[in-house]
């Protein structure tokens, strides 16, 4: 692959998404987005014990899925790479096991559907896998007892929080069958920390990493927006979206006409979510589904994910340390000739 | 990069080690590898006020050490990949918000630093970087009250148990210069879970995965044990490498004279570690200081290094789950002719 500058690659072999996947909750499929998503999970413990658990079988069914819509089996994929936002990607490897597959664990909190794009589309590249699984997801109950509070302790939520996405997004990429979807460039995203130190306040901590990864990407592939049909950010909620609009807008960047926030968008207004939705299944889910579908009908030809990531550890946090975040950029091409 | 098999791969390009660079804490810096080491801390806080910001200083350190020791400055690395068995990655991501480096953060606990080699090369492989820096480490009183007990507790050791490695292993990997060290293969991890609930039995837990990786690379290279100088795991200590030349040995493979263990070799019996090392910085500074050194002057020709990770989720396990491993492998070339 070609590097176009210090943080942009452009990839030289045609990678398709041959299959895409989104699994959410009840509250997610009660929004906006709920005609696109694949599979709408009404039980929020899907049957089990704890939401751990349950996180992990929104995992197993999505992978499962997604491998069998890209009418492959498992033997088939070469290697499984992503992560989930549970400490030490516990849901993850559980699948791993399940599934058996040659596995690397990766995190970048809710920017970790990009980064498993990135990594698988670069180990296809180099011509030794042929057909790689990408998949990220979050469970709202599961993240807000490790990262905030447990549900029972009934805290207020502030104006200024989002919402943890309950959802799974899974991909399978693949040089040996062709899709109408490709991945065709990327841009590695830097850690930027601009001090933000309350663990609600994700949008405003994820804005300047967004505006970092977009800005550069643009001028190391010498595009602006009116090149792309949608410009789409992670889980930036609608205070995250309005400064990275702002920010955007001093760089000389207008976001007012074709950009969206994944995690704006999943929530109505009156489903109580503040700013919106968040988390590693945020953009995962809403790509898989309402981006995807409009990418392989062409509706949508070249589409800039930038899904964003704030790496908040509880640990650092009580002593006192802001939140570094990152975002991680993948370009996707739609109504491609196969 | 040519697939060998299910989990292996053969490198196309020369992926040469340009530099490593091996720190560790003051016990680590008393046991038998203490004059291989490239530094050694004496204070555990290294005059930081938490356990935590000391990891994290402590990476600073290695990392710029380490591309100092290649002649490099920062704005030469192209990328960044590792992680640490801090809950998000969290040193890592302040050392690469430090650095200001794209950076992708890899988690398989104690087998990131075998992750971080896999990941690398292969962004080399497809020719779009030319240097990538790998790192990973541990801190022995960080991880132990995130994963076990503050130490406060003072609780008693199991005799099984083993002693979480303070130190980081620094690599920088390079198309664009060359050196006597390459990266050849590599044979990616497969989640393997064979019910070991107790958190201090790692050994135990992680072998089955070592031998499940080691005995595909085997196969899948058509090699065995004598085609190598050297084969080390990561940190399956004294007990869990006896676990593994047992499973070996089933498997038709003898491990009883050119096989180490990172873990078992980091501490000796007098320093009260019971099994010895674990811990995602103990393989990579014994690879990145004894190791490497050893390669560098072509005393070892032919290396496999398979560091092995427990996943271990302190929540999980607190719901009766048990510890899903993996293992990874790279293989080294030593003595090369530039």
């Amino acid at each position: 692959m070609k590097k176009l500058g210090k943080q942009t690659y452009e990839l030289s072999k045609p990678i398709s998404i041959i299959a895409g996947y989104g699994l959410v909750g009840r509250k997610e499929g009660e929004g906006p987005l709920k005609n696109y998503f694949d599979d709408i999970e009404n039980d929020d413990k899907m049957g089990e014990k704890t939401f751990e658990k349950a996180e992990r079988k929104m995992f197993y069914k999505a992978t499962s899925a997604v491998i069998r819509s890209a009418e492959l089996s498992k033997e088939d994929i070469d290697l499984y790479v992503g992560g989930d936002l549970m400490n030490q990607l516990v849901s993850s490897n559980y699948v791993a096991e399940n599934l058996q597959l040659p596995f690397l664990g990766l995190y970048n909190a809710c920017a970790t559907m990009t980064e498993s794009f990135i990594v698988g589309s670069t180990f296809l590249e180099t011509g030794g896998p042929s057909n790689v699984l990408c998949a990220t997801g979050s469970h709202f109950s599961a993240a807000e007892r490790q990262y905030r509070y447990p549900l029972e302790f009934g805290n207020q939520r502030q104006s200024y929080a989002q919402w943890t996405v309950t959802g799974v997004g899974a991909s399978v990429i693949s040089t040996k069958q062709k899709s109408s979807v490709r991945i065709t460039k990327f841009a590695i995203g830097r850690v930027t920390d601009f001090g933000i130190t309350d663990i609600a306040n994700m949008g405003a901590a994820m804005a300047p990493a967004a505006m970092e990864t977009l800005s550069t990407f643009f001028e190391e592939t010498n595009t602006n927006q009116e090149d792309y049909d949608l410009i789409a950010t992670g889980d930036l909620g609608k205070l995250g979206s309005d400064i990275l609009k702002d920010l955007m807008a001093e760089k000389g960047y207008d976001l007012e006409t074709n950009y969206i926030d994944c995690g704006h968008m999943i929530f109505n207004i009156d489903q109580d979510t503040m700013q919106g939705g968040s988390g590693a299944g945020c953009s995962a889910s809403v790509f898989n589904s309402y981006i995807l579908k409009k990418l392989q009908t062409g509706e949508f030809k070249k589409v800039l994910l930038i899904s964003t990531g704030a790496l908040m550890s509880t640990t650092t946090n009580q002593q006192g340390d802001s939140i570094p975040c990152i975002a991680h950029l993948v370009m996707f091409e739609g109504g491609v000739q196969c």
